[in-house]
């Protein structure tokens, strides 16, 4: 139980405020007995109701088997305390055996779909396939967010954001400013 | 020119580096003697070639009708320099008024389109529209990146990443890993 987090369920209108800043996450599905988990970078909040998120997942991964028949998958946020074991899913194949296994991560069931999320992580975000008329020519999927669990501190966690050549960026400082009107800002 | 920013030409199929990690950015664009900014911080990379950026830009926006009928727009970073400026942009309308002038941001010419970029800003990424298939139904936007514009210094800028209600996280910490096989993280 040591590096498992424990989490509460968290509003899924408002999963902006943990995807929209662009951290890598952790994509895991399971089809038919298999498992896969996956590092996802290429992600964008789409819609706060019904609450939608858009991602590209490469067709020659093993998940992008995974989620094409299964049509649900769990996003889940790492925090610098996995970047180890962000950098071994990201550079191993599904292939290769269960990255569960591999890495001592712990499957956890989510609510209303059957892939597994990963305890370790800060936030789940349980997603049924809303959309996949872009999957053939951009193998993006449009994913609809129906169940949402975070861990209530820290506040900020300590996201890992890609910028490629093995360099992750922390947001190690927060800035605040009123935003009045809250027009694109807070729609 | 105090704060405008020299920028160098840059590979369009490795913009990843900059977008990839979530930041806000302001997009620029002009139709018919008409300009207008908007923040926008729903958008991801699609693909390294062609080099593809998908975004969400809501309907209301005076944007919106610029870039449908135009088809072009300009993807500008700002840094932490630009908070108050990227606050101002987001929680105000076009038609309130020209937003170059009234922040007092520069014009700047780009590569290959019309839409002005804004030279206070660390990167400009000039876009064509490359589909709009969903665009009716979910307001997003794929674009082209055809030319790119990157100061050389600093080499991670301290970029502004969303997370909602005012609060904007700032990656000021920076993390190495070799990544040997590269499949997810760096295709």
């Amino acid at each position: 139980m040591g590096r498992q987090v424990n989490k509460r369920d968290f509003p899924v209108e408002q999963v902006r405020r943990y995807l929209e800043s662009g951290p890598l996450l952790l994509l895991s599905s399971a089809h038919e007995g298999e498992r896969d988990i996956m590092t996802l970078g290429w992600h964008t909040v789409m819609e706060f109701t019904p609450s939608l998120v858009g991602c590209v997942i490469a067709s020659g991964n093993r998940s992008f088997e995974l989620v094409r028949r299964s049509r649900e998958c769990v996003l889940n946020l790492p925090t610098t305390a996995l970047i180890d074991e962000v950098v071994a899913i990201g550079t191993s194949s599904g292939r290769d055996g269960d990255k569960f296994e591999r890495l001592g991560l712990s499957p956890e069931q989510q609510q209303g779909i059957a892939a597994p999320g990963i305890a370790e992580c800060h936030a789940q975000f349980a997603c049924r396939l809303h959309d996949d008329r872009l999957v053939d020519q951009y193998n993006f999927f449009i994913w609809e967010v129906i169940a949402a669990r975070v861990a209530p501190t820290p506040r900020h966690p300590r996201t890992l954001h890609y910028a490629g050549g093995g360099t992750f960026l922390v947001p190690d400082k927060i800035m605040r400013r009123r935003t009045p009107a809250i027009l694109a800002l807070d729609p």
